[in-house]
């Protein structure tokens, strides 16, 4: 490394972008989705690109940890791991009916997530420095590709028509609250996309009405892996029962019921492998599920929220010594994450599940060349140095205009179900 | 990665270096130590080196997996493991006496490792050709230093003054039987390499004398962290008597007692931390030692049979994960080795302990500039491109004469043993 490559600039840019009325557990979603895009940017002049969370807790994490680059090596992740650690502890502070919602829902935006996050928010931007420098993609630096594109599976959501507060104009989805509605929303996505798996997010409608949306799933797209996510908004019986109703549908059965004990009460009746990006969403919760028996047998990683590529990496080692499975979490996202995503999965040779992903369900980009192309439901594997995305300015400036504008600061899926349902409170299980 | 820089050659030179009469559980070391240098060519010319056991399965496995990295890019590591695995299984036959002496004292030479071992062999080699196509030392690859230098622990042995066989001078160290002899060697070790913790093989002689060896060191070496190694050769009860002797002495206790069981009694009734190298040496042990609540605390782990050094930073975070300390194990082994540790362990913030080395007992080396200094009882990571180190051509010459006359193909220190005692059996536990 020559001195001139070390890290001289940090830019931090908040986003957001369209996001349609998606139910779950938790409540619907927001018209605007937040994302962050991270630059780090040596003396020489190499730009190394991330995307990440963009809520208003993260944006001060990030903001307060970003000095800790300065001339560094992009070599150099675990110093940059130590000094990130030192700075963003201990973690910002939030309202707890806000944590509550967010812990149970989405394990990416708690607060104790911070320091591995903030580390996976700069290290993929430095793995893109560093491909840059080496001339090879990130999946080489991650010990190269052990597949050369990354499958992804449909993801299907309730949803009303349109926003209640009509920000802009109706999405194409249309509504999807009927068994019939949601085959139809696989079928345009499978069409347009190609995926080879389904996967349901639960949780929101009465449970019997979801079972029979997957039984017309199973109908209309036989021998296609189907797999229902409640988000831990059923109880333990309610999780037995609906299983019972979908025998033999299941890939796998994922989040039915709330905590690691609720999961395991399941699994004590249940044949069907239970999956989780609830319950072992760290080291130290991948360690209790051992210790429990391991009820959990299939890890839903999200390298936003477990430390970054090679924390993923390593996680995936720690799976196999287990026996477990893994996959792929998501939340709204554009395609530099999906790209980061991809380059780690290809990375993984036991990764054999599709991941998730929200990418059908959004319509813009930040990335030059616009939306990211997925063949029969994968992503190849770029093979340009670095990410090999690169970031498109004009997009970039007008998303930050969106984030501007929009005023949304926190995700609150919980408030905004409030505009459609004053009495929802959001308690799980709500089933 | 320009196809240029695809593997067109591999060459596996066998060698073969002068080592002294020490005494293990198993015997004693032969006259002549065994390795293998690696050399990974591309078509553009430029050349990956490596260091890795000699014995003659593992050559045999090494000629067996070569062709797999035809053409590859030195940065394909997912894909150079499985073809390694397709090839290398079935595992290579041996006699069962030699692999049971062998599988307790070194796992590295157990044939279940041999695709562990392989893997390991060309990763380095191939890191080292990514460095040099990075312009960046193999520590970066890996993440980057956590320190820029790596401690190591004086590794004494109770040894005769020379081999019964004299097949050359007499080695400059002397006899060590005697508690006196046994700190003078460590003074000679520590004036000569600045070495700061102290570790005894032990479970060659009664444990008494082992004991009151400990005991004079801890007196002529106040406040250096000293432990001990009767590598599985006590009774449980042989190792509870011992480890009282030495109560408040040892900064851990390594493998004691005969199998995990084994291991499991002596923590039960010991407050003093259990380390291993033979009871935990792969990812299925791992699990089987965290299944019996962690009996073992600290795993000594060797790049070269746990799958090569990202296979070890992985172990390192299994480690972190379930509580446990990890330092490195050494067999005896050349620069190449030493610096390979040197860079892995230089990438694992949580190695917190000095790493064994073997390398003062030898005194021949491969790597152009001669043998390695060490300063403080540390090696300085180097920030060279690749592993940092060459190979002397000469040096490797005279060193594979060396084995082509030795005669030795398999390490063999209980034969060695029956040598000097024709009634030694070897059986373990012998005390």
């Amino acid at each position: 490394m020559t001195p001139s490559h070390a890290i001289r600039h940090v830019r931090i840019t908040p986003i957001a972008f369209r996001d349609p009325p998606l139910l779950n557990a938790a409540g619907i979603h927001e018209p605007w989705a937040l994302r962050a895009v991270i630059e780090i940017e040596t003396a020489s002049g190499l730009v190394g690109i991330n995307e990440t969370y963009g809520d208003l807790p993260m944006l001060q994490a990030l903001a307060k940890a970003a000095p800790a680059l300065q001339g560094l090596s992009p070599w150099a992740l675990n110093e940059m791991e130590s000094r990130v650690a030192a700075l963003v502890t201990p973690p910002v502070q939030a309202p707890s009916e806000f944590l509550t919602q967010q812990v149970s829902l989405a394990p990416g935006t708690h607060v104790s997530k911070t320091v591995a996050k903030v580390v996976s928010a700069f290290e993929v931007a430095m793995l893109d420095l560093q491909g840059q420098l080496a001339q090879a993609p990130v999946v080489d630096l991650l010990g190269g590709a052990a597949r050369d594109r990354v499958p992804y599976s449909a993801y299907l959501f309730f949803k009303p028509a349109e926003h209640i507060d009509r920000p802009y104009a109706p999405d194409p989805w249309g509504e999807a609250l009927t068994p019939d509605q949601l085959v139809a929303q696989a079928q345009r996505m499978i069409d347009q996309y190609g995926f080879q798996s389904i996967k349901l997010k639960a949780g929101a409608l009465p449970p019997e009405q979801e079972a029979a949306g997957m039984l017309a799933l199973a109908r209309a797209f036989p021998g296609t892996p189907l797999r229902i996510d409640p988000n831990a908004n059923w109880s333990v019986a309610t999780s037995l029962k609906i299983v019972e109703q979908l025998h033999g549908l299941l890939e796998y059965y994922e989040d039915p019921a709330p905590g690691l004990d609720g999961m395991a009460a399941v699994a004590r009746a249940c044949d069907v492998p239970l999956a989780t990006n609830m319950v072992v969403t760290d080291f130290a919760e991948f360690r209790r599920n051992t210790e429990l028996g391991c009820p959990v047998r299939i890890v839903l990683s999200d390298h936003h929220y477990w430390g970054g590529l090679r924390a993923t990496q390593r996680l995936s080692t720690l799976c196999r010594t287990f026996d477990l499975g893994l996959s792929m979490h998501s939340n709204s996202h554009l395609g530099i994450s999906l790209t980061a995503m991809t380059h780690l999965c290809a990375s993984v040779p036991q990764l054999t599940y599709a991941c998730d992903t929200h990418y059908p369900w959004q319509d813009d980009e930040v990335v030059s060349g616009g939306r990211l192309k997925l063949e029969h439901g994968s992503l190849r594997v770029p093979t340009a140095p670095g990410l090999g995305v690169t970031l498109d300015r004009d997009a970039l400036a007008r998303l930050h205009d969106n984030y501007l504008r929009c005023g949304i600061r926190h995700r609150d899926d919980l408030g905004q179900m409030r505009k459609y349902d004053p009495s929802f409170t959001g308690i799980q299980p709500r089933f």
